[in-house]
C-alpha cells in the first residue's frame, strides 16, 4: 500500500549551502540573522513565520470540533503530508499540538485528560528519514512515526487521523504529463521546462495532471480522516484571473527555461535532453483549487487565505532568497535527468540573468502562498 | 519521548559482504543456495525458518484471543522491534499477518471484515530506515511505519499495539555497566571484551544491566500494548544451569577477546583501549528471562521454547557462518570504540583462529535461541 509515484525528487540533502534542510523557511531566517541582514528583511520574514503561526492556531481554535470526538480518545493523530527532513516540519507540527492541547483546555478538559500526541510524518521513501529521525529531541511530547509512500494513494489506515497538515508539497505534480513529451502530440513542449510560456495545450496537461492528483490526494485523505477532522494546506499559487505567462513565477521559471537553453546552444547539453525535461510544479489559483475540492464533496472548504511571502523591497535579496531556493528544491529533479556535472552552471547562470532581471523589483506579481483550511464531512 | 538510549550500534549497514542485509538468517541461506552449499546444510538452515515461523503461526492460532478485541476493531497494529533493515523483519511480518488473518476467518470473520494491518518498524534512530524504506515493495498488503527509538522507553501512544514481535534484539544491553570500565570497581574487566571467563563480578554487572533493561521494556510494552494482546521475543539465551564460561558462546567470546589482545601485544592498539572496550552483548537464560517477566508481573508466559538453530555438522561451515554474522553485528560498536582500520585485521585474526578451533565441531554446547511467548493481562 506503500505507492510510490513513479516520478519521486527528495528535496536537496545534506547540511550543504544548497541543501534544503538549508534553505527552508525558517532556516532563511536564521541566516538572514546570522549574516545581519537588513532590519526590515529580518521583520519581514519573521512576520511571516508569526502569521502562518497564528492563522493556523487560529483556525484550530475556531474550526476543530473536539466534541464530535470520541471523549475516551487516548491518541490525537496529526500527520505531516510531504513533511522533507529540514526543521520547518518540527515548527508546524509543533504549532499544530500547542493549539489543540489550547483548545481542549478552553472547553474544560484537565492536562490529565487531553490525548497523547502521535505525529505521522510522511514523504516519499526516497526522502532521507534517517535525517529526519536523527534531528528528534528526545524532549518532543508526540510519538514520532515514519510513513515512507506518496500521499496521492493511501497511507494510513481508515478512519485513523484527526489532523493533516501539508506545507509546499501539493504543488510538485506526481508525474510529468506524459503528452508534453510526446513529439507527435500537440502539448510537445519543445524548447521549454516548464508550461509557462507554452501553448494552451501544455498547461491543459499539467492542469488536468494536477487536477488527477487533488483528486487522489483528497480521495485517500477522505478515507483516512476521522469526521469532523481538520486539514490545513498550504501550496503555491496563482491569484485568481493571473494567467501564468503574465505572473512572476512564469516568469522565473522563464528565466531557468532560457539558462537551459543557452546551455544547450553552447553544446553544454542536448536540445533533445531540454525537450525532454519539464519541471513538475503547477501554480493552481484559489478557484481552481476549491472546485477541485468541491468536486471531491468530501470536505468543507473552512478557509482559504494568502499568506504573507517574505519578499522585501530589496530586488538583489529577492533574487537571492529565489535562487536558494529554487536550486534546494529543483536541483533534484534537474540533477536527475541531466546529471551532476550541469548544476553548478545552471544556476551560476540563473544567479546572473536574475541580478540583472526586473523580476524582483516589484513583489506584487509574485506567486502567494494559499492556507486552504478543510474539514472532514 | 523517543528516548535514545546512550549507546545504540546500527547492524552493518550498506550491501557490501559484511553487511546485515547479505548475513541475516534468511539471506544466508539465499547465499549458501547460491554457492551451492551442502544439501545438509540448505535443509538445516531451511528447517530453522519454517520451524520459527510455524512455532509463531502456532502461538496466534492458540492463544491470539480475538474475541477479547472490539468487533469495530478497523486496525490491527504489529510492532516489529530492533527492526533493522535487513529482508528479516518483512518476513517476519508478513507470517505474523498471515496468521493473524488465519485467525480471524477460523472464527467466522469474512474477508471484508478482516481488520487493515499497520506494522510499526522500529530501532534506534541511528538505524538505516532509508534502506528498509527503500526495500519496500508497493504490494504490501499493510501499511508501513517507520518509529525511531530504543525500545527500552516508550515508543507508541497507550494501549495501540496488538501484537509486537522482537527478534534477536533484547540480548543487546542500553548500555555497557559503568562499573565494568572503572578501575577502582571490583567489576573492572581488565583484558576483556566481554563478560564471558570474566570474575564474577562483571558477570553480575552485565546481568544487573540486563535485568534493568527488561524491566523497563517490558514496563512500556505493558502501557502501549492492548489487553490480550500477544507478544512474540527471539533471544539468543543459554540453556539453564549452564554457566557462559563452559557455553560456545562464551568461548567464541573468550576467542574474540584473544584477537584484541593479540593485537594489543603487537602495538596495533593501545591495552587501555581493549580495557575500556566491552561487547553490550548479554545471554540470559530461561530460567533468568521467566523469573524477570513473572517480576513485571503484567504479562503471562503462553510459551518458552528452543528454536532449531541452523548449525550443521560441517565445523569449517559452522566457523565460516559464526564470523559472518559476528562481523555484521558486532562491527559497529567495535568500529565506534576502536576506529575503521583495525577491523579487517581483527576479523582476520578471529577467522584464522575459528578455523583452528574445535569450538564449531559440536553444536550441542551451543547457545539457543529462544522463542518466548507473552500475553498482556
Amino acid at each position: 500500500m506503500a505507492k510510490q509515484t513513479s516520478e519521486a525528487f527528495p528535496m536537496n540533502g545534506g547540511n550543504g549551502p544548497y541543501s534544503y534542510a538549508h534553505n527552508s523557511t525558517y532556516q532563511v531566517i536564521l541566516t538572514a540573522q546570522r549574516e545581519k541582514a537588513s532590519t526590515e528583511l529580518l521583520i519581514v520574514l519573521k512576520e511571516g513565520v508569526d502569521s502562518t503561526k497564528a492563522k493556523i492556531q487560529a483556525a484550530i481554535a475556531e474550526k476543530l470540533d473536539i466534541k464530535h470526538l470520541p471523549s475516551s480518545l487516548k491518541t490525537f493523530t496529526i500527520a505531516d503530508l510531504g513533511c522533507s527532513f529540514g526543521p520547518n516540519t518540527f515548527i508546524a507540527v509543533q504549532n499544530i499540538i500547542e493549539a489543540v492541547v489550547l483548545k481542549y483546555k478552553s472547553q474544560g478538559t484537565f492536562s490529565s485528560d487531553v490525548p497523547e500526541f502521535q505525529v505521522l510524518f510522511n514523504d516519499h521513501s526516497s526522502n532521507d528519514f534517517n535525517k529526519l529521525f536523527e534531528s528528534l529531541s528526545p524532549e518532543m511530547p508526540y510519538y514520532v512515526v515514519g510513513v515512507p509512500g506518496s500521499f496521492h494513494g493511501r497511507l494510513f489506515p481508515k478512519a485513523s487521523v484527526h489532523f493533516v497538515h501539508s506545507s509546499y508539497a501539493l504543488h510538485w505534480i506526481s508525474r510529468v504529463p506524459p503528452q508534453v513529451v510526446d513529439k507527435s502530440s500537440p502539448a510537445w513542449n519543445q524548447g521549454r521546462v516548464h508550461y509557462a510560456s507554452a501553448p494552451n495545450e501544455v498547461l491543459e496537461a499539467y492542469s488536468a495532471q494536477f487536477s488527477k492528483d487533488i483528486q487522489s490526494f483528497l480521495d485517500a485523505r477522505a478515507q483516512e480522516m476521522v469526521s469532523g477532522g481538520l486539514m490545513t494546506i498550504i501550496i503555491p499559487a496563482l491569484p485568481n484571473e493571473t494567467p501564468v505567462s503574465q505572473s512572476t513565477f512564469g516568469a522565473v521559471m522563464d528565466l531557468l527555461g532560457s539558462c537551459f537553453l543557452d546551455m544547450a546552444k553552447m553544446g553544454l547539453m542536448s536540445e533533445d535532453k531540454v525537450d525532454s525535461f519539464n519541471l513538475p510544479l503547477y501554480a493552481t489559483s484559489p478557484k481552481e483549487l476549491e472546485a477541485l475540492i468541491e468536486r471531491n464533496g468530501c470536505f468543507s472548504v473552512e478557509g482559504m487565505e494568502a499568506l504573507n511571502r517574505p519578499m522585501t523591497h530589496d530586488a538583489a535579496y529577492n533574487a537571492k532568497l529565489c535562487l536558494s531556493h529554487m536550486r534546494a528544491t529543483l536541483e533534484g529533479p534537474i540533477r536527475e535527468h541531466f546529471g551532476t556535472e550541469i548544476i553548478d552552471e545552471l544556476f551560476h547562470r540563473f544567479a546572473e540573468k536574475s541580478a540583472m532581471s526586473s523580476i524582483f523589483i516589484n513583489s506584487d506579481g509574485w506567486a502567494i502562498d494559499l492556507l486552504v483550511i478543510l474539514k472532514r464531512n
